[in-house]
């Protein structure tokens, strides 16, 4: 008889935790100056590298991060059971067009920025529950294409809120294995639509802090464990505005997590690049995730990771008719290899 | 040493089949009017249902649907590990606003009309795999919101051409559990993105067809099985044009599916109905299935169902952009109770 699986209400333990054989992160060249630019794999010359539509470019961007892990482990697509993978863009269109150039098994997500961590998350339910041996987890966001579906026209050059953040021109994928060496998922916790009732489309921070703390107390509890658990609570993406209102919820719940909990958006831009609140969209995290806290993992700087993804779900629709932003928070542990 | 639950390249056999412990729809007042009318379990009174937009509406019809399946089972959110759900709105905000009201962990899902097909081999993935024992699979869709976000405004009333499909007001939801007594779900097969150049949005039956089929084929090829195996095949959603191009092409794959072979679209609506090529939407095979189908399947009337949800995985951005319609088909198999 194996131990159950499920712990408390949200949280899954992994039998056999899934292994992360393979990584890899491109970016816009904005993303290369910040202060990760060397951590990432590969940099685009500009926003467009080529193509006629931002669109295409993202696209392109998500069907290079995933052909590049799979190429890094020496694997074809053959050898990749399904790819679980989502964007920011109406109906996943950089997802849908780059899976049809990966000749795998599609799973279609839409979770905005916590897509990363939802994909990683099922992928390792796949992977230690017995459905494929290898799964690809992947998410794509750039700015122009963003910024023209839910702002303004781009070339409009609106003046921006100092509380918003800058989508983030990049994709980021993962291959997780069943066998290998490498980081392990050990856990993951499934967060639920928490809405406070913010409208501010540009404040997505003060609209997320609830959720990514529902989560992190969820898996806190589930787990019967605390903050002392981990080197480091990672967010994707609060930005400094909800990172700071995040904080200060999970210390009115007795936890203190202030020195030991950062934000993928927070880390992706230096103050001087006029970001303002940092970076966000689905990129953010998978770039960063992929990159840096992957390095940092496999070196053994840091041992044990809590990455919570955090979306803001709503659309430029549900806005306009006067709808709040209901948000949500998934999460995943990872561990260095021992 | 349990057998591999993978079974050929694409397709997974359940180790313990989740069971069927309860299914509902919610259908438009058009859809009630067509010939599965008697199976649906709730029936709009107006396209609006006393909300202010379509896109609330719709929302309302999913969220309804998933209460109506919790409910039913005496159960409440507490019992439910996952609510899998998605539609076809920008940023599935019709998912999202409706999970604002479950109390459930939110998984988002983007796989167009095979959307239903989608949740329900993933769900079942998550209960055979140990990671909960109760999930709600869910989709839905709307005519008008629709209508207006991939078309043209509601009110130009433009000619449809006779190829086109109407998308089908209403939500369907099935709630999957680890043990109970009902129609199990024993295989699923997750299909790969097939897109042979068709552009013309009008014509998804024809942009989906070949998917379908190399969904159809490949499960069979993993099973080493053919159409004897099953006493139904039924798509959802390719429409009477879609439908025949799939029969054409399984017939040249030596496969002869002709009476077995049938289409949500082309059931939900009478000939007399004007809806021309039939229904579609992530809502069409949602309530198809989670009405007659499985009261067909109850009734013993039909032993062994091969469902496989369609997607086409376009938006009006890269429809715009010159792009053709990359499509998709997820497979489930459907058993009646023994």
């Amino acid at each position: 008889m194996t131990a159950p699986k499920l712990k408390g209400k949200q949280t899954v333990a992994f039998a056999t935790p899934p292994v992360i054989v393979g990584f890899g992160s491109v970016v816009g060249p904005m993303e290369a100056q910040g202060p990760l630019g060397s951590c990432f794999h590969k940099i685009l010359k500009d926003t467009l590298d080529g193509e006629q539509t931002w669109e295409k470019t993202e696209s392109k961007m998500l069907k290079d991060a995933v052909k590049m892990v799979i190429a890094q482990a020496q694997l074809t697509d053959k050898d990749i059971n399904y790819l679980l993978a989502g964007d920011l863009l109406n109906q996943i269109i950089s997802t849908n067009y780059a899976a049809r150039d990966v000749s795998v098994p599609l799973i279609g997500l839409y979770g905005a920025c916590s897509t990363m961590a939802l994909g990683l998350a099922l992928g390792s339910m796949l992977i230690d529950g017995g459905y494929g041996d290898r799964v690809v987890a992947a998410a794509s966001s750039h700015h122009d294409t963003a910024e023209r579906q839910f702002r303004f026209p781009t070339e409009l050059g609106s003046q921006r809120q100092m509380y918003a953040q800058w989508t983030v021109t990049g994709a980021g994928a993962t291959l997780l294995a069943k066998q290998g060496y490498g980081v392990k998922v050990t856990h993951a916790t499934m967060g639920k639509i928490v809405d406070l009732g913010v409208c501010d489309v540009n404040n997505m921070g003060a609209a997320m802090a609830p959720a990514i703390t529902d989560t992190i107390i969820s898996h806190f509890k589930d787990l019967a464990i605390d903050e002392s658990a981990y080197d480091l609570v990672i967010s994707g993406d609060l930005g400094q505005v909800g990172l700071d209102i995040s904080k200060d919820l999970l210390r009115q719940a007795g936890y203190q997590l202030d020195k030991k909990f950062t934000d993928c958006g927070v880390l992706i831009y230096d103050p001087n690049q006029d970001t303002h609140a940092g970076g966000s969209g689905c990129g953010c995290s998978a770039v960063v995730i992929n990159s840096h806290i992957m390095q940092e993992l496999l070196a053994g700087r840091l041992r044990r990771v809590l990455f919570v993804g955090s979306g803001a779900l709503m659309s430029s629709t549900s806005c306009a008719q006067g709808e709040s932003i209901p948000a949500i928070g998934h999460a995943v542990v990872l561990e260095a290899p021992a």
